[in-house]
C-alpha cells in the first residue's frame, strides 16, 4: 500500500455519490484491517454506501481488497473438484447438513466453511453441535484430510480467512449497516473466492425471513454475487428461493439436525428434499459432474454413508441421541379451514427467543430450543389441532415466543385460493 | 428517561427515511453521552441524518435533548439585555473582536461563550489568546461580575455546556458528518440556547471559505436555526453575509486582534468596519435597544474603551504589543489590472499550514502565523506588486501554503466588469 489517503476524504466521497477509487479502496480496507481507520469511520462509510451504493468495479475492488486482507486456501490439489454452496439466510434453513454429504457421495468435494448464528436465522455450526462430541474448529490439515478421504467437511472458517470482513461484519451487525448490497456481496464473496472453492452455488433467500424482503432486490444481489466470482474465474451460479414461509417442519438446532437425518434416510419434507436436491444438482453442474440423479443417492443411503463418516470424522457420534428440551407448549389452530400463511421471520424471531438463537456473539445457544411445524402452508386445519410446539429449556421464554408469532398465522376457509410462492423463484448465472 | 430503545433500531429508522420519535431523540441523545451507545453507532446515525434530513420537528427534539444534557445559564438578574452573535465560520472572521465591546458601549450586555479553531476557519479564542496574559477560561462567577461590570466577556464556553454536542461535534468532525444542516444547527442552537442569552443574532456565511457554498443551503441552516430559536422564545434573527474572499485584510491570530484594534480605533478595512455595524444594529433591535448608532461608538473610543477593560478583566494587557513572525514570504501579481477573486478556502487553508490553526483539537497554534492581504477584490492591481504576505514563524511551511494558493487569486483586465457579491446577502427573521 504505497498510497495514503485521509478517512474522511473516503468517507465525503462516498457520501457526496462518487465512485470511489481502487487506491481509495485498497487503503481504506487495509487500514482499517490495521486499525488505522477507526470503528466510527468505517460505519459513516457503510452508512454512505447503504444509502449510495457502489458500482460493481468498486465493489470487486473492495471484495479482492478484503481476500488480501487473509490468507487464501487453495484446493487444486485434491484428486476431486470442490463446490462449494452458500445460503444468504433463512428460517429452518438446514439444507446444507443433508446436501454437503450427498454432494459428496456423487463425487465432488464440497468444503463448506461456515459460521455461526446471529438474530433470527440459525447457524449451522450451532445446529452440527448439537451432536454430542462433535467439533467445528478443524486444522488445514485436517480439513483436507477429510476432504480426501470423506469428500464432505463442514467447520468454522479460520481466522485469517478474510479478517477484514470478520472485522466489519461485526461493526455493521451494530450499527444499522448490514442491508447494504455491495457490503453483502463482498463479504459473502471474499470468504467464498478466499475459501478456494473450484465453483460456488449460491441460495439467495427471498422473503420475510430472509435479509431480502423482495425479489428485486434478492435478484439484484444474486446478479451482483454471480458477476464478482464470474470476474475472479470462479463458476458462480445463484437459486433465487423462497423464504416467505420457513424450510421444512423445524426451526431449532437439535430439531434440525433430526429433520436432515431424516432426509438423509429417504424421508423428510418434501421441500427440503426438493431444495436439497435441486441445489445439489447446481453444485454437480457447476463442479462439471452433471447428468447424476442425487434424489438416488438419498434414496440407496449412499449420502447418509458419507453424513455418518463426515460426523465421526469431526469427533461426532451418528448414534447420539439428541437433546430434547425440558418444556413444549403447543399452538393450536383458532379455526378451520386451510393454513394460507406461516410467518417465517415471526418463526425465526420466536425460535431465537426460545433460545435457539444468540442476541450477542458471546452468548451460548440451547441445543434444543425451537420450534416445530405441524401444518405446512396450502395443508388443511382443523380448529384445536396443534399448529406449532414450542420447545425451550426455560419456560419463562414462551410468552415473548408467543409475542413473536401473534398475527403469523393465517387459516383461511376451505377451498379458498392460496397464493403460494414456488420454492425455486429463479435461476442467475 | 423511561423508555429504552434499541440503537440499531433508531439507526435504521432514519436509515429507512422515517421520522424519529421524540422519545427516540430524547433516548439515543442521553445514551450517547452516558456512552451507552457507542460512537460507531452515533456516527452511522449521523451519516443517515446526513443523507436523510430531519423535520424542524426532530431537529428541535434534538436541539433540547443536547440542552438537557447539561446545565443551562441566566441571566435574567443582570441589570441591562443580553444579545449575543454566532458566525458560522468564515476566513478572516475577527467581527466578534470588535462587535463585543461595540455592543456593550451601546448599553447591551454580550455574554459571547465561544470555542477554538478547527479546519481552515480561525476560533475566537486562539485570536485573544495572542494577547499576553489574556485567560479564555473564567469561572460563572467572574462571567456575570464582569458581564455587569463591563458588559462584554469572550470566554470559553464550559464543559457543563451541552455536553452531548461537544461529544457530537468531536465524532463528525472525524467521520465526514460536519456538512448536514440538522446538525449544524441544531448544535450552534443547543449551545446558544444553553449559554442563556436574551437575543441572539447569527453571522450565517456563504461561499467557498463558508460550510455552506450556496444561497440556497445557507438560507436553509439560517431559516432552521431562527425557527428552533423562536420555538423556545429566544429571539433570533440570522444575516446571511458573503464568505466568497476572506474578510479584511488579515487571516491569522495576533494579525486579526491587530486588525480588530484599527477597527475599534476607528479605522480598519471597510467591509470589517460595514459587517460590525450591521450585526450590532440588528444585536441592538433584537435587545430591544435600537435607534442607536454604533458607527458613532467606534468613532468616539467608546467601544474601544469597553474592548480594553474587557481585554484586562480577563488578565491581559491591552497595551502590549502582539508578536510578529520570524519569517514573512510575498506573493506577488503576475500580470496587471483589477481583482477580480481572492479565494476565501484557499487563503484559510494557507493560514493553517502556516501555522494558524489546528489540524487536531490537542495541537498548538502559532500566535504570528497568518495571510496579510494588500489587495481586495475590486481593487487595482500592478503586475510585481505584493497581494499576499505569508507569516509563519517556520519557512519550511511556505511551500505548502503556496500550494492551497495555487489557482486561487483571479486578476482581470483593466475596465472589465466584475460581480461582486455584496457584503449582506440577505436577512432571515
Amino acid at each position: 500500500m504505497s498510497q495514503a489517503f485521509d478517512a474522511v476524504e473516503v468517507i465525503r466521497a462516498k457520501r457526496d455519490g462518487h465512485r470511489l477509487s481502487g487506491a481509495q479502496i485498497d487503503w481504506v480496507i487495509d487500514a482499517y484491517t490495521r486499525g488505522a481507520v477507526a470503528d466510527e469511520q468505517m460505519s459513516a462509510l457503510a452508512m454512505a454506501i447503504l444509502l449510495n451504493g457502489m458500482e460493481l468495479e468498486e465493489i470487486s475492488r473492495w471484495t479482492q481488497a478484503m481476500i488480501r486482507s487473509g490468507t487464501r486456501m487453495d484446493f487444486s490439489a485434491l484428486s476431486r473438484p470442490t463446490v462449494d454452496k452458500h445460503s444468504t439466510g433463512g428460517v429452518g434453513d438446514k439444507i446444507t447438513l443433508p446436501l454437503a454429504p450427498l454432494v459428496a457421495a456423487c463425487g465432488v468435494a464440497v468444503p463448506q466453511l461456515a459460521g455461526r448464528g446471529l438474530g433470527h436465522t440459525g447457524g449451522t455450526l450451532d445446529k452440527l453441535e448439537s451432536i454430542p462430541g462433535w467439533r467445528a474448529a478443524l486444522s488445514n490439515e485436517e480439513l483436507f484430510a477429510q476432504l480426501e478421504d470423506v469428500g464432505a467437511v463442514i467447520c468454522a472458517a479460520g481466522e485469517e480467512l478474510a479478517p477484514a470482513d470478520k472485522k466489519l461484519y461485526a461493526l455493521r451487525d451494530v450499527t444499522g449497516t448490514v442491508e447494504a448490497i455491495p457490503l453483502i456481496a463482498s463479504s459473502i464473496m471474499s470468504k467464498k473466492i478466499a475459501e478456494g472453492t473450484g465453483a460456488l452455488v449460491l441460495d439467495v433467500k427471498v422473503g420475510s425471513g430472509a435479509f431480502m424482503k423482495d425479489v428485486e432486490s434478492a435478484r439484484q444481489l444474486a446478479r451482483t454475487m454471480v458477476d464478482l466470482g464470474t470476474a475472479v474465474g470462479l463458476k458462480t451460479v445463484a437459486l433465487l428461493t423462497d423464504m416467505a414461509s420457513p424450510l421444512g417442519r423445524t426451526a431449532g438446532n437439535a430439531l434440525e439436525v433430526r429433520e436432515s437425518i431424516e432426509v438423509l434416510s429417504g424421508g423428510g419434507p418434501a421441500d427440503v428434499v426438493d431444495l436439497t436436491v435441486a441445489l445439489a444438482r447446481e453444485m454437480l453442474a457447476a463442479a462439471g459432474r452433471d447428468g447424476q440423479d442425487p434424489a438416488e443417492r438419498l434414496r440407496d443411503g449412499s449420502a447418509m454413508d458419507v453424513w455418518r463418516r463426515m460426523i465421526r470424522s469431526q469427533g461426532g457420534d451418528p448414534d447420539a441421541r439428541l437433546s430434547t428440551a425440558r418444556d413444549t407448549h403447543d399452538v393450536v389452530a383458532e379455526s378451520s379451514g386451510v393454513l394460507a400463511s406461516l410467518d417465517a421471520y415471526a418463526v425465526g424471531v420466536a425460535a431465537w427467543r426460545l433460545g435457539a438463537g444468540r442476541a450477542r456473539k458471546e452468548d451460548p445457544v440451547q441445543v434444543a430450543a425451537g420450534v416445530e411445524i405441524h401444518v405446512k402452508p396450502g395443508e388443511k386445519v382443523h380448529r384445536g389441532q396443534p399448529l406449532l410446539t414450542l420447545h425451550t429449556d426455560e419456560a419463562s421464554r414462551f410468552s415473548r415466543a408467543l409475542a413473536a408469532l401473534d398475527g403469523a398465522v393465517e387459516v383461511a376457509a376451505d377451498g379458498s385460493e392460496l397464493t403460494l410462492s414456488p420454492l425455486v423463484i429463479e435461476r442467475v448465472s
